[in-house]
């Protein structure tokens, strides 16, 4: 894995169709994800539409800009434990997200991404999102592996 | 209020652009919500492009339609509290999703809200959507009257 390679580069082709982070969306968000020492970060800078109030990022772009670096985090973690260069796709078995303060549209804002449970089929993150060095938002995702069957 | 009438149509203009459920935002989701009986209920077919793994609803998709469905029930309760006409605008205190099932692309969701506390400044909702009657996700919003310094 190159340092400019995100994890979600590393999904196969057929998963990797996702609004929040799939490359091969090309209307999505496109959320990239990489290890930041054992941390986890994202960047992301909101396209105007998805304003809140005016001035105000919307919370819908908030959750899925954490659920989608927690789950990639998850992929990461999984293939590293299992030793695999191409990343599992992981789903979201929960998503929560505290809202902090209003988050500036026109902004980038980052994500922190830190593991703190992990077992064979889950791993689960709490993601702190900044703008301008003040935290906007706090969640946790718990990511579990994508059952094979869900692929069509 | 007329049963045709949406609790996002009487959000005041200057906070109707919200990319999940504001009327004034024609790129975004229109969430629409209504009482049902003492429920609160909303319906939305998501864009092909809304995918997760193809087949599939990415888990930000609902998690934005919770949300606005849980804002809008908030701000419609608030209303009637207040006994006033146009619905004061919310913001999200938290979100938490639970993902029950994987959602299936081409069917039309339905949010069903349950108010399980208010006070005069929020309402909590606990929220379940259905996929063809079959439970895909459940979840609860904290909605807060908006600070009226967030309208610039």
């Amino acid at each position: 894995m190159t340092a400019d390679e995100a994890f979600q580069d590393r999904y196969p082709d057929d998963v990797a169709h996702c609004y929040g982070c799939g490359r091969l969306n090309s209307e999505g968000l496109r959320v990239r994800s990489f290890w930041n020492g054992e941390q986890t970060i994202a960047r992301l800078t909101p396209d105007r539409k998805y304003t809140a109030i005016p001035g105000y990022v919307y919370g819908g772009l908030i959750a899925s800009f954490i659920d989608c670096h927690g789950t990639g985090t998850g992929a990461a973690v999984l293939a590293r434990r299992d030793g695999t260069d191409e990343l599992p796709r992981c789903v979201t078995a929960s998503l929560h997200v505290d809202y902090r303060k209003p988050t500036p549209m026109g902004v980038e804002l980052l994500a922190h991404g830190t593991v703190v449970e992990v077992t064979d089929r889950k791993v689960v993150t709490d993601i702190t999102v900044k703008a301008d060095d003040v935290t906007v938002a706090t969640g946790q995702v718990v990511a579990v592996r994508m059952p094979e069957n869900l692929v069509r």
